[in-house]
């Protein structure tokens, strides 16, 4: 009983599942087919280019997300709480695979549904079928804001914005594996200036520069430092 | 009766009426308020900024659609013919409102249907929530494919795919106005060197460069020839 009361709590933690009475809820949780499994620190939920068949949520854990670039080029790991869903638009359309690996950085408790259940669950209820809508639509809203935003002539912005924009979340820690003349190539500058800006920021103390790759430690703050 | 066969033929050349079946449809014809008009040349069928209600269908003629940047720094026209809909992922999500505005060339005839409209048609017809879903995730996955794709050290490459990228459609004539200053600052290059790039396009036939826009006759030609 306290377990059901968790879980719904969960549950209602969700962006999918917003707005669902309790006595909804208590329907769903008995009449769908609902996997759960706590996968170990390491382990992988999901690798790139795996089928999606599935909504998988993160009701608890830490884990990384890892996306990369059109041949390998670059990478960039970002870390993640719980709840979390894992790329929704992925379920529906015409490419339907993961595009990211998600891995644990600590125990982590998964809930899967199946594509048969999540039309069940869209048959039945209309706030679901809202919030799915809603999910979807501000996913492809935000993509086209960014394409449209004002740019700027500063290096430092483009290359925070180049990053933040591959990012599934603007806050957060993030590990970017790039070479340099990648990423002077990303940005179209020289190489020299790219490493320029990217020491200021380091000076600055939003990254850090190691051997391979980039450090941030706290993607919003920078975010909101070149905001101003 | 003809009138009828007509329209059940426009309606299932649109993507989020594809698979019905005609008893399907003659329901969703009987039972569903349909909006009907016709613009004139010139007329306005949306405006940028204007509040999305309804779900708005060209089933004739032909029209353009501007899209302006933020800061309005530049815009680009696109000329577009039906059977197209209207930015269908304004309806749902955080920002529901037309962010491009959409006038006749030629006449058109509409088609809109009011959001609780939708919400029934939803409820009802398991194809018209999966046409619904495909659409809506496909157009993310496909902002997602452009944001990690390859980038060319080719500048006139880069010019293409930046034209391209803010296109609705990849296909067809755009008119793009912008400053050769601002190009030159979005592609983060010097403004001699768009000059030149944009010459050289010019001189493959592949645009024409007017006093104060861009002219391209046939965008998929050039990404065809930039593909290779």
């Amino acid at each position: 009983m306290g377990n059901d009361l968790q879980l719904y709590k969960q549950l209602l933690s969700l962006p999918l599942f917003q707005g669902l009475s309790k006595g909804d809820l208590e329907e769903v949780v008995t009449h769908t087919r609902l996997g759960f499994e706590t996968y170990n620190e390491g382990q992988y939920i999901v690798q790139e280019n795996a089928p999606c068949h599935q909504l998988i949520f993160i009701l608890k854990g830490d884990f990384e997300v890892e996306t990369i670039a059109a041949n390998h080029s670059y990478s960039i790991t970002e870390t993640l709480h719980a709840p979390e869903l894992l790329q929704p638009e992925r379920l529906w359309g015409l490419m339907q695979f993961y595009t990211k690996s998600f891995r644990c950085k600590t125990s982590c408790q998964i809930l899967s549904i199946e594509k048969s259940e999540m039309m069940k669950l869209c048959d039945q209820y209309l706030i679901f079928r809202m919030n799915l809508l809603n999910l979807l639509s501000t996913a492809t809203q935000r993509s086209e804001r960014r394409l449209l935003r004002l740019h700027s002539a500063n290096l430092e912005h483009r290359i925070i914005y180049f990053f933040a924009d591959r990012c599934l979340r603007p806050a957060g820690a993030k590990t970017i594996k790039i070479k340099m003349t990648q990423l002077a190539s990303e940005v179209n500058d020289s190489r020299l200036d790219v490493s320029r800006a990217l020491n200021n920021l380091q000076k600055k103390g939003f990254i850090n520069l190691r051997r391979n790759y980039i450090e941030i430690k706290k993607l919003e703050e920078i975010l909101q430092h070149l905001a101003v």
